[in-house]
């Protein structure tokens, strides 16, 4: 999320520049950099405890500047999760076009990341949200996890998932959340290592789903054939 | 949850008894009968299509009472979710005291018997929640989950679970939930044989933790054992 007074700096105005050019530009960054610092706020803290001031604050911004951009506190806490489930999913592009396998464990690396990066705010989201939890928000999270579903059968090169391997991948994305939260309550498990059991993990669901699905035991033949050759 | 119109007929005065006793008795039925109603619709709507009206209706009641005993919408919802949290958990308590795997797929099948019944109440709450989901909802949900956990360690006689361990079954508690999600939703595998996967699941999962904690090897090697003697 980048330094949050780092950005006020940059958006002061500069000399030179058509007016109504800079101006618009000047808006979005405004727009950003409340956004920015909204997000690093909501990252670290409950919701709850975040307020239009803090955010006001952080970004060296007036109070009701805030208000003009965003309308409420619900209307920014909402804008600036979505902005993150963006980030996040940015970040799970697969970046090697490799072995899937390889490509699910560098994918997890990249989510532990977000996780420990955006740590409040996701063990809030995650837990049981946060004390005014609209329908928005609870979409934003079906939407990420229906997203990630998504990539993960791209991954696999799966286009038509029978209901076996659909539940497998469904839950094995749950669970890596649930391992998630439990990673930033506990954190007596080093990471690599965790992450390591969880891509095992889906190696052993594939397994399980193999028994009641042919095609389940075809993929995971070719997975760990691509990760042996 | 059984009939509201039936539970309706029950509390009807019946004749004799000494007077406080019966209004006492009254009381707390009338109390009993609006939250059974209001558990079968939220349980049979998402809760933004149930309003205190249709609750009072159902049970026969006006909708002064309804106030009376529960302030509002969201503290009645909350009463719901609160008894609907204690049946789950009453189903739950192992029947049999036999092999630890058994008691595992009977559980589960009492799990699924439970989902099915309060399906849309079920899919509103874990797939993102109410409109207003306040902290109260969030923390019920998370105590469920937390319970299942302490189930689940007594089921296997587990006393103290190392990270591995911990972490895979509060995944596989994750996982189930996210299962009977998609299990509404598709209803395109068999329940026994959903519930056959889950517990292969179980298996699978601890066979995977085995390799973090010898521990778990240890735990695994025994419930597979009760299971083939």
């Amino acid at each position: 999320m980048g330094s949050t007074s780092g950005a006020a700096e940059q958006a002061k105005p500069a000399a030179g520049d058509a007016r109504p050019a800079r101006r618009r530009l000047s808006v979005d960054r405004r727009r950003e950099e409340l956004m920015a610092a909204a997000l690093e706020l909501f990252s670290r803290r409950d919701a709850e405890d975040v307020s239009i001031d803090d955010v006001a604050s952080a970004a060296g911004a007036s109070r009701a500047l805030v208000y003009h951009y965003f309308g409420g506190k619900q209307e920014l806490y909402v804008a600036a999760l979505k902005s993150a489930a963006a980030q996040l999913e940015a970040r799970l592009k697969p970046h090697e076009n490799g072995r899937p396998l390889d490509e699910l464990a560098g994918g997890l690396t990249r989510y532990f990341d977000f996780v420990e990066e955006h740590a409040a705010g996701f063990a809030a989201l995650l837990r049981g949200g946060p004390a005014n939890r609209s329908g928005d928000i609870g979409e934003i999270v079906d939407s990420v996890r229906n997203r990630l579903f998504i990539l993960i059968m791209k991954q696999m090169r799966v286009e038509e998932p029978g209901p076996a391997l659909r539940i497998t991948l469904r839950s094995w994305i749950a669970s890596v959340e649930t391992a998630g939260l439990d990673w930033l309550e506990h954190r007596d498990i080093e990471r690599p290592a965790l992450e390591r059991m969880l891509v095992d993990h889906m190696v052993a669901l594939l397994g399980v789903a193999a028994r009641h699905d042919p095609r389940v035991g075809e993929l995971l033949d070719n997975l760990l054939r691509d990760q042996t050759s």
